[in-house]
C-alpha cells in the first residue's frame, strides 16, 4: 500500500520549503565546510570524483520508485541488498544536498524516510534470523546498526529542511524506534564489549546528538544502565590494546574501526570536553594507523575469520583515513588515500582531496613493529617484520596474539609470509562466501568451524591431532601467548614467543628470524621447540602457495586413489598426495610462485614423517578452496624441536624466457642443542656460513655458549648472529 | 685455457682502430639512421629506456671476464643460460656501438667473438642432446640457430671496425662454421617446412648477406639444393595461411614470427627485387597482425603446446611490431608498442619510439574475425568472436583449425572463453615448466603427451574415451575440420564447423553462438551434434576456471576417497569429485570467477551422466596444475546432441560488500530438433524469450522451419535469431 502514496509525494519535490530554523541544523559535521565546493569548479579532483560517483547511484535511486520492502531475505538476498542500497542512498542524498544545495536530494531523503516511518513500526523479528541477534530490517541486528549509522548521518544533513510534522514523524517512527530497539530492546548485545555493540552505540549515540536527546547519548557512551561498565567508552578502553590492535584481528579491526572513528568524530564535535581523541594516549588514532599497518600491498593479513579479498579500498577505511587526517593533519595519511583512490563526501574528505591535490602527501612509513594485544598489552602480540619499504618487500607475520573471541582461530604462534608481492606462506582465512546466497546465505559456512578455525589449517603445532584448547574459544580466552623477545631494527629481525595451555601439559616456543644472506629476499628461520609431560604425536603443517618444482626426499605417492589424513579437527579435510621420510640431513621441498622459487628446508626430529597434501576433502558442497600443504609429523616424543628454513631464490622470467637459480642456494642446514640454547648453522653454496644462536633465556645481558664442530660459540643475550666459518 | 688470453685482450680496448673500409659496413640495417640518437638528448623516451636497459646488462657483461663455457647443461642450466646471455650481449653491444659510437662496445663484441672462434671449432654434438636435433652450443640445434640470428646482427654492426685478421678469424671460425653446421651438416632439419628451419634459414641467410656470400643466401632462400622445395620462401608459402595464421597456433606463431620478419627485413634491404613484403598478398605483414589478434589483454590464446604466461611483451613481438610499423607506417602498431612498453634498438625501434612520442598512435582494431588455416586456407580455421573492443570484452575462440604438426593437440572443434578480463573456459596449454631444470630440464614433460595433448583435456567431443586420431598427430595432418559458417558482424556472432575423421565412422558438428540478451556480457550457446555409425560412449568435457557456488543437480560425492575417471588417454589424470545425473530439464552448474558469476546450463541426451572432477591424478611428480572440469557422458548412442548455454551473470564486489544476481537469470533452456535443423529456446527470468534457429544446410537462401510449442518457426539461411514470445 506504500507505493501510491509515494508516487504522489514524488510530484511535490519543488514545494520543499527551506530550513525551519537552526534548532535542527547538522551536528555531526560542519555544514559551513561546503561553502567552497558548492560549484563543481571548486572541488578538488578526488572529491569531485566521489561526488560524481555517489551522484550516479543516488540520482538513479531518485529516478526509480522508492522501494522499502518488507524484510524477508538473508544476506545477499533482494530485501537485504535493497535496505543496504537505501541507507547508502540516504547517506549520499543528505551529503549531496549539503554539497549541491539541490533541494531534490533533501526531498528524496524525506520521502525515503517517510516510507521507513510507515514500515518500521510494523516490523517484528526478521524472518531469516539465525543464531546471531535478530534485526528488524536485516537478518542480524548488526546490519540494523549499520543502517542507523549511515541513516542518521544522512538525516542529520537534511533534518533542518523538514516541516515540523515530517521531522517529528521521522524522529519518532524511524530513529527513536531504531535507537530503542538497538539499545533497550537488545540490552544484552548492546552492552557487550564487542564490535557489534560498537556499531549499535555509534548509531544510538549519533541519533542522540541529532535528536538532541542526551539520554540516548548517555546510553551509547556508558551502556543502558549508564554505569560505564558497558557502552562506547568501555569499548574504547577494552577492545584495543595500547598499540591500537583490535583483539579480533585485522579483518575485524577494519570493520570495527568505522563506528569507532565516526562516533568519535561526532563526540569530539559535540562533547569536546570528553577528549575522546586523547583517551588512552590517543588509542583511537593509533587504531587507525595500526589498521593500515596490518596489510600487504593494501590487503589485510587474513588472520582469524577474514576474507582474503579485503583491502584498504573499503568504506570503513575511506572514513578512517579521512577522519584520521582531519584529526592529525599527518600527511602520510594522504599517500594511503592516494592508494585508495577515494575519499569521503564529508568535510574531512574535502580536506584530504584538497591537500592531496596540493601535493602535501608523504609516504606512509611501514616499520617492523610489535603490536601488543589485550587492553593492557599483556596478552601476546602480533609481530610484523618487514624487509624494507618497497612494494614487493618481504613481510613476516608472527601471530602471537590472544584468542580474539568467537572469530578467533586456534592458531597460537602461527605465521605467514609475503614476498615479491605475493603470499607465500598462507592463512586460509574464513570459509565463507560473503553475501553469496547459494553459500548458506553468505554466512560463515560449517567448514569455517570444521576446517578454517582448526589448528591443522594453520602453520602451528598440533598435538595428537587435536586443536588448541580442544577447539573451545572461550577456553582460549584464558590462555594467551607470551611475546618473549622482539627485534625489529637492523638487518636481522627476530620474534620469540611461548605458548602454554593450548594443550594440557604442553608448552611450545617459537623463534622466527628474518635474515638477509647475500642479495635477494631474506631467509626465514623457524625454530619451534615443544616440551610435553608425556610422549605425543606432534604435527607441524606448512600451508604454502605455489606449484611444486622438486620434492627433495623419497615419497610414496597416492597417484590413483587419494585418502584423507584423519577423521576430525580439520584432518578430515586434508587429501594426502604423498608420504615421505626425512633423512639425517633433513628434507627439502621447492616450489615456484610467480617469478621466484622457494625452498623449504626441514630438520624435524629423527624419524619424522612428511605428508604432502591438499585441502578440500570431505567437502561435497565444494565450500573449500583447494590449497597445498606440507605436514611434518613426529610420534612418541615428549620433547621435540622442529628447525625449518624458508629460502626464496632465483628468478623465472616468462617474457625473456630466462631462469636463474631455480635450485636451492643453501648447501646445508644444521642444528645443535646446547645446554641453554640452540645453534643453527646455515651453509650457503657460495660464501661463508652464518650461525644463529638462540638462548632459552631472553635476558639481554646473560652470556651463553654452545659447541658446533668442536668450536665453542659464545654469545650474549637471547639472540646472536655469528658470521664466518666454523673453523 | 681461454681466460688468461682474454684477460690480456681486455687491456687493449683503447687500441681499437676505426673502420677498415666500407666493404664490411652493416647490411642488415641502415647505419645512418643513428645520426639523430647519438646524443642522449636526441633519443625519444621509449628508445632511451631501451638503450638504458640494454646498456645495463651489456656494461655488466663487459665488466665481468668473458665466459664462453664448454657446452654441458640442458635448458635452464648454466652453460645454456650463459650462451643465451652471450648472444644477447653480442647483439646489444653491436647496436650500442652504432648508437653511442663508443669503441669499447665494438671491442667487447670482438673479444667475445674471438673466444667463440677458439671454442666453436672444437665442439661436437651437445652432451645433453635429446630427441630434438642436437646443437653444438645448446641441447637442440634450434637454440644454435637463435644464437646465429642474434649473433650475426650484432656482428654486422661492428664488422667494419675489425682488423682484416680478426674479421677473417671470426668470419671463418664462428659464422661460416655455424652456417655450415646449421645448413649442410643438418640438411634434414634445415630443409623442413617448420619454424625450426625458419630460424636456421634466417641465421644462415643473414650470415650470407653479412659475409657477402651469395651461396649461403641462396641456401637460406631455396634450401640446400636451391630447388626452392625447401628454404625460407617455401616456408613463407606453406607455413602461413592466406590470413597470416601460422598452423602450429598462436604460441608458436609468436615464436616463429621473429625469424620470418627479421630475415624478411634483411631480404627487403639487400634484395628488394624479391618483393618479400608483397609475397602472397603481403602474408608476412598479415602474420604480424594476426599474431596480435590471437591474444586477450595481450596474452596469447594458449592453444596447442603453449605456455599460458606468454604475452606480447616478448622480444619476438618487440621486433615484429617495430618491423611491421617500419614496413607499413600503420599507426595502430604504435598502440601495441605502447602496451608492450618497449621497442627495439634498431632503426625501426627508433621510428616507433619517435612517432609514439609524437602522439601518432591509433587504437589497434580487434574485430571478430575468421583466421583460415592451411596454405590455401582450406584446412579449417580459428574463429574469434569479440563482444566489443573494451579490455574486459568477452572473447569466444572456436578452434576449428588443422592439426598443426607435432605441437598440435587432439582438440578438434575445441573452444575457449574469456570474459571480464579473465579466462573462463580454459585450455590447459602445455605441460611444461620452461627452462626450469628440475622439471626435465625445462623440456616438455611426459604429462604433455599423457594429459595436455589428449582430447579429454579439452572442451571437445571424446568418443569411447579415446583421443582424436587415436592420438597420432601424423594421422591428424590428413583430416582438418571444415569451417561451414561464420558471422562476425552484428550483435549475434556465430561459428559452425564440422569434423569428420577424428574417429572412424563419426562426424561431429559444432555451432557456437555469442549472443547478447539484455545488459551485461553475452551468453554463449553451444550446439554439438554427433552422428556415428554405431552406438558409442560420448563425453563432452568443460574445463572451466572458478570456484563452484552451486551444483544444480543431484550428485553422489566422493568426499573421502577420490577415484580416477579412467586408465588412459588422459582419463587417468582426472580425479572424480562427484557423479550426477541430468534431469528432464537438464542440469546447471554455477561458479564464481573474480567479480562475476557463471552458470553453465546443460541439455545433454536423456540419461546422461555428469562428472565433476579435477586434473592432477596419477601425477606423483606434481607436474600438473590442478584445475576443475565437468564432463557430460552419454552411453550406447550412435547419434546425439549436446546443447549447452554458458551464462555470465551478476556481480560480486568485495570492497563494497555487495552481491547482485548471484543466481542464474535464465529460467529455462530448451531444444527441439526439426526435420532439417535445430531450435534452441532461451527463456530469461525477465523479458521475453529468444529462439536460435540453426539449419543443417549453410546455404544463405534456403528456407527452413521447425515447430516448438505448437508454433512453427520459419527462417532463411543457416542461422536465425527470433525474438519474442513463442505464443
Amino acid at each position: 500500500m506504500i507505493r501510491p502514496i509515494l508516487a504522489a509525494a514524488a510530484t511535490t519535490i519543488v514545494l520543499v520549503a527551506p530550513a525551519y530554523g537552526q534548532s535542527a541544523a547538522p551536528v555531526l559535521f560542519d555544514a559551513t565546510a561546503y561553502g567552497n565546493v558548492r560549484q563543481p569548479g571548486g572541488r578538488p579532483p578526488m572529491f569531485a570524483a566521489e561526488v560524481k560517483r555517489v551522484k550516479k547511484t543516488v540520482d538513479a535511486a531518485m529516478r526509480a520508485p522508492i522501494e522499502v520492502p518488507v524484510p524477508k531475505d538473508p544476506g545477499g538476498g533482494y530485501t537485504h541488498e535493497q535496505h543496504k542500497r537505501n541507507y547508502m542512498a540516504l547517506y549520499g542524498a543528505g551529503l549531496l544536498y549539503r554539497i549541491t544545495g539541490d533541494a531534490a536530494y533533501a526531498d528524496y531523503a524525506r520521502r525515503l524516510l517517510l516510507a521507513y516511518a510507515t514500515l518500521y513500526p510494523t516490523l517484528g523479528p526478521h524472518p531469516a534470523k539465525a543464531n546471531e541477534a535478530a534485526g528488524r530490517l536485516f537478518w542480524q541486528s548488526l546490519n540494523d546498526s549499520v543502517w542507523l549509522v549511515y541513516g542518521i548521518q544522512g538525516y542529520d544533513a537534511i533534518r533542518d529542511t523538514l516541516s515540523p510534522a515530517d521531522r517529528k514523524t521521522i524522529d519518532d517512527q524511524v530513529f527513536r524506534r531504531m535507537a530503542q530497539f538497538l539499545s533497550v530492546d537488545n540490552t544484552a548485545s548492546f552492552n557487550r564489549i564487542h564490535n557489534h555493540a560498537t556499531w549499535a552505540a555509534a548509531g544510538v549515540g549519533m541519533t542522540g546528538y541529532v535528536l538532541r536527546d542526551p539520554e540516548l547519548v548517555a546510553r551509547a557512551l556508558k551502556g543502558t544502565d549508564k554505569s560505564g561498565k558497558a557502552g562506547f567508552l568501555a569499548q574504547v578502553d577494552q577492545l584495543f590494546s595500547p598499540d591500537g590492535y583490535y583483539t579480533e584481528g585485522p579483518y575485524y579491526q577494519r570493520y570495527a574501526i568505522q563506528p569507532f572513528v565516526v562516533f568519535a568524530r561526532a563526540i569530539a564535535a559535540n562533547q569536546p570536553d570528553l577528549g575522546i581523541w586523547q583517551r588512552r594516549d590517543g588509542v583511537l588514532l593509533k587504531a587507525i594507523r595500526t589498521s593500515i599497518q596490518l596489510t600487504y600491498d593494501g590487503y589485510f593479513f587474513p588472520l582469524n575469520d577474514a576474507m582474503r579479498d579485503k583491502s584498504l579500498r573499503t568504506d570503513e577505511l575511506y572514513q578512517a583515513v579521512a577522519i584520521g587526517y582531519a584529526a592529525t593533519k599527518d600527511p602520510s595519511f594522504l599517500s594511503i588515500a592516494k592508494w585508495q583512490g577515494r575519499s569521503t563526501l564529508t568535510p574531512d574528505g574535502i580536506a584530504v582531496a584538497r591537500d592531496l591535490a596540493a601535493g602535501k602527501s608523504q609516504p606512509f612509513p611501514f616499520p617492523s613493529q610489535l603490536y601488543r594485544d589485550g587492553p593492557d598489552g599483556d596478552r601476546g602480540a602480533l609481530a610484523v617484520m618487514r624487509s624494507d619499504q618497497d612494494e614487493g618487500a618481504q613481510v613476516l607475520v608472527a601471530k602471537n596474539s590472544a584468542m580474539g573471541m568467537g572469530h578467533g582461530h586456534f592458531d597460537k604462534l602461527n605465521w605467514m609470509l609475503y614476498d615479491g608481492g605475493r603470499v607465500i606462506v598462507t592463512d586460509y582465512g574464513a570459509a565463507r562466501f560473503l553475501n553469496i546466497e547459494a553459500k548458506d546465505g553468505g554466512r560463515y559456512l560449517k567448514e569455517n568451524e570444521s576446517w578454517a578455525k582448526q589448528s591443522v589449517a594453520h602453520n602451528t603445532l598440533v598435538v595428537n591431532q587435536g586443536s588448541h584448547f580442544a577447539g573451545k574459544w572461550r577456553d582460549g580466552e584464558d590462555h594467551s601467548p607470551r611475546q618473549l623477545f622482539f627485534a625489529g631494527d637492523g638487518p636481522t629481525k627476530v620474534s620469540t614467543a611461548e605458548m602454554a595451555g593450548a594443550y594440557p601439559g604442553v608448552t611450545f616456543r617459537r623463534t622466527l628470524v628474518q635474515l638477509r644472506l647475500g642479495k635477494g629476499s631474506p631467509l626465514v628461520l623457524d625454530l619451534l621447540r615443544v616440551a610435553g609431560d608425556k610422549p605425543a604425536t606432534y604435527d607441524l603443517p606448512l600451508h604454502y602457495a605455489g606449484h611444486i618444482v622438486e620434492v627433495g626426499f623419497p615419497t610414496k605417492a597416492n597417484p590413483a586413489n587419494r585418502p584423507v589424513l584423519g577423521s576430525a579437527n580439520g584432518y578430515q579435510h586434508i587429501w594426502v598426495d604423498a608420504v615421505g621420510a626425512s633423512g639425517p640431513e633433513g628434507a627439502a621441498l621447492t616450489w615456484i610462485n610467480g617469478e621466484r622459487f622457494y625452498t623449504y628446508h626441514m630438520l624435524p626430529p629423527a624419524g619424522a614423517t612428511i605428508y604432502l597434501g591438499e585441502s578440500g576433502a570431505n567437502d561435497p558442497r565444494f565450500n573449500l578452496r583447494r590449497e597445498p600443504l606440507l605436514l611434518q609429523r613426529v610420534e612418541g616424543k615428549a620433547d621435540a624441536s622442529f628447525v625449518s628454513l624458508l629460502e626464496p631464490h632465483g628468478a623465472y622470467d616468462p617474457a625473456a624466457e630466462t631462469t636463474v637459480a631455480s635450485q636451492s642456494q643453501i648447501r646445508s642446514l644444521r642444528h645443535v642443542r646446547g645446554s641453554d640454547g640452540d645453534l643453527v648453522l646455515i651453509q650457503p653454496l657460495k660464501g661463508s656460513p652464518v650461525i644463529l644462536a638462540i638462548a632459552d633465556d631472553v635476558a639481554p645481558d646473560k652470556t651463553h655458549s654452545a659447541v658446533i664442530d668442536g668450536r665453542t660459540v659464545r654469545w650474549t643475550g637471547h639472540f646472536a648472529r655469528i658470521e664466518g666459518d666454523v673453523r
